[in-house]
């Protein structure tokens, strides 16, 4: 396409989107705090200022209408737009199926289901009934409609309000920037917010978010913007919708459905909702395994990595990881835990991701003469391979490796004989705009395809927390990682954290998380 | 390796097996009944008579030891071996054990684990601790000492005792033969015994039998032997060796360990020990799934899938088909189940075996001379594309059709609203040598990925059931297999059914074969 019909197509749909937001709800202010207070009144303010599970329950009892929940999101929504450029879409049914809910409820005096009239904000890439799930890119906007993905589905069973779409990178990128411009923190809007998710959520405009997690897409933007993220063990959560990345029939590199809140709480509630639905029933390519926490235990061991060993994080991580650490050691027993092969684990996880070598997304681009982003072109140039498909007996032995690495880190894990495992989510507060590049941290558990969870420690990165100009990089990634820190600049960027379960333990690791971010942040 | 060097390494191969029988266990008759009951006495006989089950209860109770047990069985795999030639290999260090055992119990007085003193024999592709797992091929015999398989720890651990290694096809064949010569069936020595683990629990050689089953190696056998047969979902336990077929890193085809017994119970006490070691913990290509069954319906609603629409089954299966539902409407609900793109699932597994088109196979067996047997060709052909590797997309593309086919079989059950589906094992009883050769009533549900049982229905193929002269073949594989079958040849061999449970619920399928196959057996 030309690249004037490309810019005219781009003007088409954003134009679209602006005329969603209804003319009495632009706002004047472009500080996201601000805009939040100039948009919502006092009552609607204390909407959004409750959890998933606050909320539903108040709508529940009857104080709240569904009605006046969505509402007040929307609105939330709208501000967030105006002052982060975090939406794709706002949908202009949700208030019609707010509605709906209310009249059930008024007539039968109970909720459809556990999430009756709690708005939920969706990914790009998530299919929902009516909309168009374009993962980003420009070529798929407006093509097929699509039916409610299974995940989708089994929420609005619950009540869910589905009232918006958000904007994710082209492609794993942890920049959010595509052809709706970019979407920037809500804290410092200097920083990347991860998605239009951890935007919204960041600002208390959405209770619950639906993601994918296939490098960090859930964990790195909570983490960016101070909320909770889960990504789950591949195999219990039904996928949610459109990849433009990796072939039908490929699964080398898990990519897992997760989910974005305010508390930890809500992740549970989430994931148990999908869990309880028995979602594989449906999917074959889910594993049948019930909720079914185990007994917890006295005292968790939490093991503490404070470095993976290729890019140490930087002092206002560190400092984050010393005070949660400290704050646990009286309920926790705390060891420290190596690092396991992370230079390995991104070494075969870089190829994972790029089968062929690129070409469905560089095909996905063409079509509509979108722009190949920086650091689209940079993580397809990472595989080693971009351009070339891989041959079928070089993804055996990537996968042979792949292998090899699972069963190595679980006698590793057992080794170690924690429960859980706290870390940095990444190596630096929510990087500045164009810089993410070092995403290992999060990745790491997608190709060991253990449950991984992020949470706020309460604390900032401040302009105290400067480099120490001793230290010497061990390598080029890391020397570049550090020079892009800059503490004057990320200053204000809130801290979180990630917790890392036993494979396959979803249940615990929930129910640990709640327990650990419950201490660090009494 | 030149014909005359492969003859010659056969003939050391074999006179060490013949060595490894002691002269005294040398028997003169022929007849797999009769040899058994030359070498054993009553004592023996009463042995050898008993479920895994009662012969650990007897042992427990001080009744009978460990040794007399190893003895009673290696004698009737001496047995078995001088009448079917069904052994690679009998272990000499098994009454070594057993003595260990026996010691230990009389210091203790309590047995080191559920299966204390309960003889094991195992494929040849199984993993056992100093000896060497040769899959079949000669080229692998004697190559390097191996450990225990995963799945063998677990079974030394619960008191087990290994005492021999049975013959295998070269490659996923139904059909036993290879450099040790031809195994044949105890009960008909025309007929095949689908494996050498066949052979031995058919005549009572053995009480439990660990293999492998990635298109029926579990359950044509036991089938072909009149016993009982269990392959599990993929993923619920551990995998027990090599694999000469597969690529490391390959998992498009699941292959599943099983377990042979000669009670449903056992099959269940094997089951349900594999899932109690929590073996996930050590592999990571294990779902986290504790053991755990569902709440039993009062009555079981169970499909019958009388023809998949390709091969309908001769008259002999089809009888055991119809008594056996005749006999379950008493206790179940029967409903018709249509059989869903039977053909097509054979198209998608016939490829999905040979991802390198053979190449593996095919080097294994130049590397020792040995020959290529017709049905080894014959099933490497069926891909289409023997010789040549596939390529990525090809692979992707039909990795993708495997998926759908799961997703829309998946609905397909849901609509029958099934618990289980009974159906044959395959369209006639144990084949003539040489004939066997449509296996897709099995391999259907290794590419479904559903749990699949077999049991003995007490019947058996005899001269009367004979063709019916009017019915026209629907296509040339049903004409082969309908002319391959000779009740007068065939007449004798068990008749057996197979039990389909729903993916994931391998508890509730074993507890529903035991239901049926008690029902069927009343």
């Amino acid at each position: 396409m030309a690249r004037s019909a490309t810019q005219k197509r781009i003007d088409e749909v954003l134009a679209r989107r602006e005329a969603a937001i209804p003319a009495e709800w632009r706002v004047s202010s472009s500080n996201p705090t601000q805009a939040l207070h100039e948009l919502l009144d006092d009552r609607e303010l204390a909407i959004v200022d409750l959890s998933a599970i606050q909320l539903r329950d108040e709508i529940a009892a009857g104080r709240i209408t569904a009605v006046a929940a969505t509402t007040a999101y929307c609105k939330a929504a709208a501000a967030a737009q105006q002052t982060t450029n975090c939406l794709i879409e706002l949908f202009d049914e949700a208030l019609a199926s707010a509605r709906r809910l209310d009249i059930e409820f008024t007539r039968t005096s109970r909720p459809v289901g556990p999430l009756h009239g709690v708005p939920i904000s969706v990914a790009d890439d998530v299919d929902v009934h009516g909309h168009n799930a374009s993962a980003g890119f420009l070529s798929l906007v407006d093509k097929a409609v699509r039916e409610d993905a299974h995940a989708i589905a089994i929420l609005r069973e619950a009540g869910a309000v589905f009232f918006c779409r958000t904007t994710k990178a082209q492609v794993l990128a942890l920049e959010t920037v595509g052809y709706f411009g970019t979407t920037s923190n809500p804290w410092n809007r200097e920083l990347t917010s991860g998605s239009g998710e951890g935007a919204l959520l960041g600002m208390k405009a959405s209770p619950l978010g639906v993601a994918t997690d296939v490098g960090g897409g859930v964990r790195s933007p909570a983490a960016a913007t101070g909320v909770y993220g889960f990504k789950p063990t591949s195999g219990r959560l039904p996928a949610v919708g459109v990849s433009v990345i990796h072939p039908e029939g490929w699964h080398g590199m898990p990519r897992t459905q997760g989910v974005l809140a305010r508390s930890a709480a809500d992740l549970e509630l989430y994931v148990r909702l999908m869990c309880e639905a028995e979602p594989w029933h449906r999917d074959p390519a889910l594993v049948v395994r019930p909720w079914n926490p185990s007994r917890h235990p006295a005292r968790l061991r939490v093991g503490v990595m404070r470095d993976d060993g290729v890019v140490a994080p930087v002092e206002a991580i560190q400092r984050a990881l010393e005070i949660a650490t400290n704050r646990l050691r009286k309920t926790c027993d705390i060891v420290e835990f190596q690092p396991f092969q992370s230079r390995q684990a991104w070494d075969i996880a870089r190829r994972l991701y790029w089968p062929d070598g690129g070409a469905r997304v560089m095909d996905a681009l063409a079509d509509s003469g979108e722009e190949v982003r920086p650091l689209t072109k940079w993580i397809i140039d990472q595989s080693g391979h971009a351009g070339r498909i891989l041959g079928t007996e070089e993804l055996f032995t990537l996968c042979a490796q792949r292998d090899d690495f699972r069963t190595e880190l679980a006698a590793h894990w057992a080794d170690a004989g924690i429960d859980v495992l706290l870390m940095p989510v990444g190596p630096t507060p929510a990087p500045i705009h164009g810089t993410a590049k070092y995403w290992n941290y999060t990745s790491y558990w997608n190709l060991a395809d253990h449950p991984a969870g992020v949470f706020p420690t309460g604390l900032f990165c401040n302009a105290d927390d400067t480099r120490d100009p001793h230290a010497f990089p061990r390598n080029a990634v890391e020397k570049e990682i550090w020079e892009s820190y800059d503490p004057a600049v990320q200053a204000g960027a809130p801290l979180c954290l990630q917790l890392i379960g036993q494979r396959g333990y979803d249940e615990d690791t929930l129910w640990a998380l709640e327990q650990v971010a419950a201490a660090v942040n009494a």
